[in-house]
């Protein structure tokens, strides 16, 4: 299993039960690393990557931080018809606030079979649970509620030793960094978590149906993390690709996944991807509401919507986007918008408000969704549905105007310890940036920030990855706790499974570089590893400690395909005889050896003349020749 | 040759004399654009691009700064055995400052033939010139001596037009950006382009030896500019491939571009590049005096470096990479870096100083270096040898050591009116970009800075153009004049076709956010006509607006290839029935209709109430339907 090149996808039938050869996903160590697990207390073990170097080093493996799941674990068993262990099982029923009831009976439209033609459904999942979990008679199950109580859960506890990958190393080194504001821990403790969840500074997305998640935290004194969209659509995909997509996007670093299908098939869809998915399920309810009112805005209301809530929370979606904050009023705002009202959700509910001229029900019934939310603990990620959609459109008066409001219900979900985390945008110019965390700090009391890139520019469809991790890693510097992932093919198509890797490893290495410049202290643990390998040319370690091994062993070998060429002293830019690395190897043995006797006689008159005179002849002596072997 | 996929490297045989089919280059206009010529006083004819919109859209054509050169001229005859047309030609001459002299007669050595295999090297450039100019005796033929002088040259009126691109029409909307002290004004004007190069804040690097060259001007209060490398080594790449390069990547945008071939045939590549090159060409001489003592870094002395100047001079390298700043007292400074030196001419100065335990001959010989640049107008790029190579080697003490140098240099060189930019890191993290900026303008007294990224983390080798597009947006932003291409193969191998492509694509929209950030008054329109389009379902407006329209339009392609889709009111993202952006159309007409009756009445008691269904009914009786066709 570990042989196989991870970058193909999996050959039919080479996992599990193929039911036809459909359903398969990529298995196996990611390259040059293996599958730790910390153990912490009460048994809790927390799932780790480990990049193992070069022996001839010396220097130590690298942890670092993974979200891949079992997946990548080659002593798992993978079976994707009976979906992962429920790692969080025990610790939810010990709790004793839970209850299992029946699952609510799917009904026809949850698959959005509404039309004439019924064929072409996928098969529901086989190993679906009868019985479902929520919180007993006026209990509150969630992470926030436990913590506001002075307990400490294990989802805590996880959390701490997961963040804390590395940063015992780092406390040897001086912090750096400029983090605006964030208060991050020389080393992040159990309490640290609940305090920062008790206050509602980070989120712990995992709803008590979802026991197969492995805890995570988004906050912005906490890893900078990134969310992968994926789902089908009316256009295109089908359930087996998008089962596929979260375990890929997984295996290169989405710290949570977002089902965003539309079309028919939602139910079961989803029923896999959360199955099998280590990470926090995000949805947006709202589309699955408008499948079953045939598409028709202003046929939604409130029953279906909620009736829909119950259906995804049953199934254990983690948190929820809810656009709530698209009031009648803001939307005038937008009308003199370049681009209008560029979400879904936004303009769903824009286009319900107008028809109806009402109050959007989701503002008014807010309190009513808190109470499902906190059955289940799902936390809001609550939704921007008036960010703008292009340059000119940037921190406008709609969007601000809904902020405060999100800001209102945070205030509101809070009163009744619910997680929240607040969508952002979108398309801003890099001189508004810094404005949309300062006024989202200010509105939302430091609940974790969410934003969709920025992009920084609209000119570059077909690169909108990189116009928007330009803004991603600048607003995850200035303290947006998760950002979600943009695919080259935003604005144009459907990403598939190259698109999603590509935004993947863009946004991790965006993510990464604001936790490099927040001053996160074990984050250069990473670069420095990698640095010193490139120093050392140890190519093998390179490609290892990347965020895509498989891509930089690739790229190098289109210039350099000889096995030998991995141990070679140079590399193609330079070729073999005019290699700085090289060269600066020799200089720093040479100043290590003779720096003490430099010393003051530097550019000193007659002295220094002597003094380098004697030192040029100690080099040419010492063999000044460029191409020595190092071993 | 309009008709040809530009996207495909030409047939063998496509073009000119194609010398047994080895070196051709790709031609023909841009999709969806074509080459215009806005006429100047004099006769001057300054090249631009025009991206003309569908004619539904009662749009105007959008003019697009263009670096591509003729190559992209429908009308145009390009034969690259030839050359370009010599713009220039009369311009210089006409100055009466200048005379010809023979060329410099070609040794081997400067082809790099020092080994017993003397086969394998290219042909000489058919049409080259026997004789070249460099400027009388006393006389000083920079633009900037000129500028001091109080003359407006063609080449400022040439870049005048050139800058001001669509600006004409921005004038009538607000200023907007943070230019962090920059002046870039409404618009540019002949005497402002004279002014600034006359402060050193800009230059126009043409040399007289290039007059095939469109004159163009790096400076902080223009558009932000980007170079790309191109050029063989030792281990691969070959001329035919590096020709094609330079006008591969001067039709997605490059400014100007670097040949930094090493190894054979470095003389006679690089008069192929330059004679069909309508950008500056840079170099770094020390790469092929190097080459001429046989990859021996001791055995270089000034004057095989000075008869090295005067080869590229006359050939017309139009700015020259000079390590000057790599001072024997700050080599020890980086010997305890992670990476020590690994810019390879400041490694070989670095080697050069230690062996002979002297000062370096490019410091103590910087005059007579300025003496050789003002005989031809020889732009100074003046290197940063000592530029940190990774995370760890940030902003250290050798770096700006260093920079404070190239400071000193800057005066010396603007006594003797010859032009200067800045070069600038490397690898650094977010939060120390800003520093870089500021002590470079403090330093260097607004001499325009040129950076390489910076890369903002090191852990991402096969994505360090996204890592680096990263920083070099924000320092683009904060006042660098030149972005310096990083290609996916940075670290890993030399970049083909499709990489310099890449490359030249992200550092493109780098710079334009940087432009949008800084308050450029025209950089919004394109932004703006590409979100119009989008907004509007244009489909190949938004492809021919964006900087890669062929990606564009193949990305669309792969979900919806049918023609149809391209006109279609949808896209792949949400399908037909459920688009955000044709709801907020529904959602602007109607709030646009009604906008003045809802007024006060909104959120006001029952009054309200009664206005909402007023206005509901309204919106019913309009039609109220999702999917009434717009034309």
């Amino acid at each position: 299993m570990a042989d196989r090149d991870p970058n193909l996808p999996p050959a039919p039938g080479e996992y599990g039960d193929q039911r036809g050869g459909a359903l398969a996903v990529t298995t196996g160590p990611i390259r040059g690393s293996k599958k730790i697990h910390v153990e912490g207390p009460g048994g809790i073990r927390v799932a780790m990557r480990e990049v193992h170097l070069e022996p001839s080093s010396g220097e130590p493996p690298v942890p670092v931080y993974d979200p891949s799941g079992p997946y990548t674990d080659a002593e798992a068993t993978i079976d994707i018809t009976s979906g992962l262990p429920e790692l969080r099982r025990d610790w939810i029923r010990s709790r004793g606030d839970v209850e299992e009831k029946p699952q609510r009976t799917v009904k026809p439209e949850d698959n959005g079979q509404l039309g004439p033609d019924r064929s072409g459904g996928v098969d529901p999942f086989p190993n679906v649970r009868r019985q479902v979990l929520r919180a007993k008679p006026s209990h509150n199950v969630t992470q926030m509620h436990y913590a506001r109580k002075g307990i400490i859960t294990p989802e805590m506890e996880y959390v701490a030793i997961r963040e804390n990958l590395g940063r015992q190393e780092a406390l040897n080194r001086p912090r750096d960094g400029e983090s605006f504001g964030a208060a991050i821990p020389d080393f992040i403790t159990p309490e640290f978590v609940r305090d920062e969840v008790a206050r509602g500074h980070a989120i712990i997305p995992n709803n008590i149906n979802h026991p197969e998640s492995e805890p995570m935290a988004i906050g912005r004194n906490f890893l900078v993390k990134i969310n992968a969209n994926i789902g089908n659509s009316a256009v295109a995909s089908d359930v087996a690709s998008e089962v596929d997509k979260m375990v890929w996007a997984i295996r290169w670093g989405a710290d949570t996944v977002m089902d965003l299908s539309t079309g028919r098939n939602i139910h079961d869809t989803r029923e896999w991807i959360i199955r099998n998915s280590p990470v926090p399920i995000g949805t947006v309810p709202i589309y699955q509401a408008l499948e079953k009112v045939g598409g028709i805005a202003e046929d939604l209301n409130w029953d279906i919507f909620a009736d829909t809530l119950i259906e995804q929370a049953e199934q254990g979606v983690d948190y929820f986007t809810i656009h709530a904050g698209v009031r009648l009023p803001y939307v005038p705002m937008a009308a003199n918008r370049v681009t209008g009202i560029v979400s879904r959700g936004g303009s769903i509910m824009a286009k319900w408000c107008l028809a109806h001229h009402r109050e959007s029900f989701l503002y008014e019934k807010f309190d009513e969704i808190c109470e499902i939310m906190k059955a289940y603990d799902i936390a809001f990620s609550l939704g921007d549905g008036l960010r703008p959609g292009s340059i000119a459109d940037a921190n406008d008066e709609a969007q601000f105007a809904e902020l405060y409001t999100l800001g209102e219900l945070t205030k509101k979900a809070w009163e009744q310890d619910v997680q929240v985390m607040i969508e952002g945008p979108g398309h801003v110019p890099m001189h508004k940036i810094r404005e949309n965390m300062t006024k989202q700090l200010e509105a939302c009391d430091e609940a974790p920030f969410y934003t969709l890139g920025p992009l920084t520019t609209d000119i570059a469809p077909g690169y909108d990855h990189i116009t928007s991790a330009i803004g991603a890693a600048q607003i995850g510097w200035y303290g947006t706790a998760m950002l979600c992932y943009v695919t080259p093919k935003e604005h144009l198509g459907l990403p598939d499974r190259d698109d999603v890797k590509v935004g993947v490893v863009t946004y991790k290495l965006a993510a990464h570089a604001a936790d490099l410049a927040k001053g996160h202290p074990a984050a250069q643990v990473r670069d420095d590893a990698l640095s010193k390998a490139r120093f050392e040319f140890r190519w093998r370690d390179q490609f290892n400690l990347s965020l895509d091994p498989d891509t930089a062993e690739q790229y190098h070998d289109q210039t350099l395909p000889a096995e030998g060429a991995k141990t070679a002293h140079f590399c193609s830019m330079c070729g073999p005889k005019f290699c700085s690395m090289k060269i600066s190897q020799e200089v720093r043995e040479f100043a290590a050896k003779q720096n003490s006797e430099l010393g003051e006689q530097l550019l000193d008159g007659e002295e220094a003349e002597r003094g380098m005179q004697e030192m040029s002849e100690k080099y040419r002596e010492g063999g000044n020749a460029l191409y020595v072997d190092r071993d």
